[in-house]
């Protein structure tokens, strides 16, 4: 159950303009983005992706496309795992694509993309500190974040985190204070 | 009272590490996003920005800059308080500019930003359709959006709803709907 | 919309344990409490009560049955809404009766229902502050209350809110803090 | 960091009416009600109860007074901390006390406050499925309804969960449906 609630009236389906964006693709792969609270277990774990109910919260009009790769901790994130994120991206038409990921290994997944040469693509990852699900989380944010540098960067790989972008090799998480940072 | 609590631990004041990121401008005018719910009189209105807190919220790294120019609905816009927001983009040294505007006149305002030549500013405006103070509100994706289109669209006045971006001069509030759209 | 989503597994609905607590009724008259926001028009306004999604938000087991009798400001109510109210409850089989009430003029309705000497029915008026639709709302922790001490004291005619519970006839609502006290 | 923020204005310290109710005191014990998450290492932890900002939320004007006894999951209750929690219940000079605790082993504590013999006392016991913390939590519902009972039943040691109460005796946790029901 999400601590933030679908909008009732979902205006996108009855709207009758057309929404002039480019095409986005989200590949969803997890993380913490996309946790929820077990209340029979008391424990955290993956059900459905919450990036519909959020775009629908964002209002997004967005021509955009979800789908589910996985739905796994990034810690358990395996050299498998990857190839199969990046024969997904391979696998899509859209030039700009966001993969929600879990923030511990994401610098690895983004190098994984970067070396398997995407072309054009614009490919940004983004991930949350803080499950949706909680009403405090840093989720829509990095959402709206990630889909609009996903728009107008340059193709490349990114990520996106705390409102900044970063070149997929200019970038670490520092696990100390919880944020990403430069590596320069 | 605000919905989301501002997060207790406040990382950013003790992380060490430098953010490396372009100043950017928040200059706030109040609209539908800072509204919140009087509960003595059952009526809406507005008291302090809610901008900081969305900031801890997403867990912005950015080097951000917030000042409230006036806290008014959208729909009491008069020319004089145009020209104080123009003249208060004018004032500030960042490029990266991101005003939050009421719906209803935002487009107007856009139109006053650019008919003023504020040069090589990027200025993005944005804003909510529901109240942050609401849990269901739109404010914080549109945030997270307009602080990442500020930092790399070419100077210029920019509207960023619903996770899409509009030039000034192409864009309309579709008010049956409630979305942003192209007008060309 | 509603800030707080309704969980998505109700299991209630597939729960082969029978609850053996006493029937309770719930009449829906508005008020604050079920007020939302209209993010066309910028208003709070009624929609459909709340009531059913914070009985499943609270894991309720009781044996409710709600009924929506008017959806007011309850600055709107007139002497035929009273006497609406009044047949409504009369109307009911159960002894246990909580009315959702606007609560500036909650102490009124209460007298209402007490001049119309309903009986062994234990009537419990209950409100809120804050819109339950905002995240910040009292409205769960006063429906939680109300159910309670429906369901155990005596029969006749209270108000319950701010943790506390009144007689109907030593009661005022204090306007200057938005709380009720004792008139004695 | 909690999911529904503390009212800025607290109007309980500024109100100059005296609340005539009777005082109760709440022994804070820990459990699902205020677990919270730790952004930085994943998990779920404790670290201060929420049960004050839970009263600020509800505009609770009962006489009341909180005590920490410990912040442990219920699963990792022991026969000495459930003593401790009979000592500090004898401790109080309160007739109402409401106990917050863990679900799983509530009715296991329920019985060691039985077999004490505590006298005039009426405890209540409460707890939650989901995190306060998390905005979608029936912990609100159960603390007003735990205060409620806890005012109005008779001396004895009661479980106030899903709107109902049970005497000590009479309750059983059912695990597949994480609800509470009479064993008789």
């Amino acid at each position: 159950m999400a601590a933030i609630a679908v909008p009732l009236v979902r205006r996108a389906a009855e709207d009758p303009t057309t929404p002039m964006s480019q095409p986005v693709a989200i590949l969803v792969t997890g993380g913490t983005f996309d946790k929820e609270y077990d209340e029979l277990g008391g424990r955290l774990y993956f059900r459905d992706t919450h990036v519909g109910e959020m775009l629908r919260l964002g209002r997004s009009r967005l021509d955009v496309s979800v789908e589910t790769v996985m739905m796994i901790d990034s810690l358990e994130m395996t050299p498998e795992g990857r190839a199969l994120i990046v024969a997904r991206c391979r696998g899509r038409a859209e030039r700009a694509i966001v993969v929600t990921h879990g923030t511990d290994t994401m610098v690895d997944t983004a190098r994984a993309l970067a070396d398997a040469g995407l072309g054009d693509r614009t490919i940004v990852l983004t991930g949350a500190m803080v499950p949706y699900a909680f009403g405090s989380s840093d989720g829509l944010f990095n959402l709206g974040s990630a889909l609009s540098f996903a728009q107008v960067l340059p193709p490349g790989v990114y990520i996106a985190m705390n409102g900044q972008h970063f070149a997929w090799d200019e970038v670490r998480k520092n696990r100390a204070h919880g944020v990403f940072e430069r590596t320069s």
